[in-house]
């Protein structure tokens, strides 16, 4: 058994996210430092990120990841390399916990990117290097990058009957005039909590363009809701908040997408996570979200022109049949009648076809019938 | 002389700004109806938007568009659909300024498409048909495309010691967390008003992630200032909010942008205008805006290491080549050493490498060094 090892700690005071964090840290270093007590050859086990890995769970109706592990150990010339690496993310993340700060992925790259002396070698050749062992990482630990101090970009904003504080600011998402509060990558409980929410559910639209529409149209105060967007695929800062709403406050989410496998594919990943990602699926998947539309039905039930008409072309008819046969979509009649009747039509169309109707038509009568009626598929 | 004709005014009250358009677009409708009734060709004179017909005013500093017009006229086969397509767009952003509402660029494509009666022609076969004609009614009218209720994609956040009203909502800019506040697509001064602004300038970053950096040290705080970022090339939105920040708060505006040819063109966007938009600069750029960085020489400067080196591709030295033949950064010395130097030097640089020396380096140190030491370039 490896001694007990002390170690320093940070001046200011650690959350209890980073604490935990801070803790795997530590454990994964105990398993080298204990390793060489004892003269075994220092290796991780790293849970697979490939696709034979990854497992629809029927029962929570997410996306998993697999038991299966690869082994990387530092007596292989093969993984050497990655090996150190894998350590040297771990210290860098390390040093952001402990300093309270947090940085981008291309931040973390310029920040452990150096010549090894002596060797002459960079730690990581470019950022393609850095960015799957943060991966392998976040999987080792069981934590989200977000709790690794690691951000994306910034994309999407949010209005609507919430007030929420952020980093001790306290934020009416109903006073936000016509930009909205922008959606932080980091949305964890030490950093956003929820106040006040008189909602009664969520509406995620795709485009920023049409979240201003319903913005404009205060759709978030007539139907006492919040409104959301991600700026097409919503990123990981869009879909926690998201997940967060729902799961804390019982908001129930309803997407408004476009009706083509683009539209199809981003209400998937919101619904049961992706599937290069699958390890975060758990605190991120949000299986009871609705598909609100735009519905290959509409066309005709809204008496659309066929000026609105988008011509599928091969690849979008592919994809569709592989969206299909996704596990959690094969089972559901409705859905692969939905698919059906999109490759059936031979066109897609956008939500903001609705506009061809009436600039306000999808805010006033297309999406509150919607809801109204529950006509969504699940 | 036409007759006089009443136009009826829509239920609620016009802006002050959206009486002036409505009037443009009015006067507009009677050159049809003066031309009919006096038997002429129904014709618009459409300020040119080509290459040649942009300038560089040395005085102003700014790109200009210059005096060179095209006809279009109603009876002749080559322009009749674009000249009825102008018409049906105006008619568009009119009925929208009737109804208070704005839509995008996309959205405005679909509330006019439609098949003419009798032809079966489409009014726009698609979004490459009306766009253009858009950008011609802007130039025709002398308005911006804000002002016809028209918005774009919403990009980039502000944070920082201002107090704004959006809309009739009060938005502390200076308490807005982690997130910021989403500048919206549309900043007119109908829409957004500035209150105590207590900043004594603007450091605008180039991409989120740097402006998280900046926005978690509290740079805006301590240094008294509002910090914006653009995700990129700034969307019209941002730039309007800049070039009115500048110009009636009286803000000097500082960028922080890469040293490479993207983050050039940025800085020469911001600050001249763009060629392919040059009606709208006189609104929109900022002559007096300063680059602050990255500099080509600070990499010895700042004592950065090899690691953060980006090879220039034969792609970046023509543009760079190119970006140093603009006119505005012929005549100054300063810019022809700056661009040399990033050729001489062979390697391009980011923002996030100077995160290689310190988390914080470039809030703490390298930021303010540059603003207190008036080290940037004009």
């Amino acid at each position: 058994m490896a001694k007990k090892r002390t170690v320093s700690r940070p001046a200011r005071r650690l959350t209890g996210r980073d604490l935990d964090t801070f803790e795997r840290i530590k454990k994964l270093a105990d398993q080298v430092c204990e390793s060489a007590e004892l003269n075994r050859d220092p290796t991780f086990a790293i849970p697979s990120r490939t696709l034979s890995n990854v497992r629809y769970c029927r029962a929570k109706k997410i996306l998993e990841m697999g038991t299966a592990t690869s082994l990387r150990q530092l007596f292989n010339l093969n993984q050497a390399k990655s090996y150190m690496q894998l350590l040297l993310i771990a210290s860098g993340c390390n040093s952001l916990l402990y300093e309270g700060k947090t940085t981008s992925l291309r931040g973390l790259y310029y920040m452990l990117k150096h010549s090894i002396p002596g060797a002459g070698e960079p730690t990581f050749h470019d950022q393609s290097e850095s960015d799957p062992i943060i991966e392998d990482l976040e999987v080792t630990m069981s934590a989200l990058r977000e709790e690794l101090h690691l951000y994306a970009e910034k994309r999407g904003d949010l209005v609507g009957e919430i007030t929420l504080v952020d980093s001790g600011d306290t934020i009416r998402c109903d006073r936000m005039g016509s930009g909205g509060y922008g959606i932080p990558s980091i949305v964890e409980s030490d950093i956003i909590q929820f106040k006040d929410c008189k909602a009664k559910f969520i509406l995620h639209v795709e485009k920023g363009t049409v979240w201003q529409r319903f913005n404009e149209d205060k759709f978030w105060k007539k139907n006492n809701c919040l409104l959301t967007h991600g700026g097409g695929q919503p990123s990981r800062g869009v879909r926690r908040l998201l997940f967060r709403l729902h799961e804390e406050l019982g908001l129930p989410i309803y997407c408004l997408l476009d009706n083509d496998p683009w539209g199809y594919y981003i209400y998937s990943v919101i619904k049961q996570g992706s599937i290069n990602l699958a390890y975060e699926s758990r605190r991120m998947a949000i299986p009871e979200a609705k598909f609100l539309g735009i519905r290959s039905k509409d066309y005709e039930a809204c008496g659309l022109s066929s000026n609105v008409q988008i011509t599928l072309n091969d690849s979008d008819r592919k994809r569709a049949r592989q969206i299909a046969q996704y596990p959690w979509f094969t089972g559901k009649k409705a859905w692969q009648q939905e698919i059906a009747k999109m490759l059936d039509n031979g066109f897609k169309l956008e939500v903001e076809s609705l506009l061809s109707k009436h600039i306000s038509y999808v805010t006033e009568e297309y999406t509150p019938k919607k809801i109204h009626e529950q006509d969504w598929l699940d």
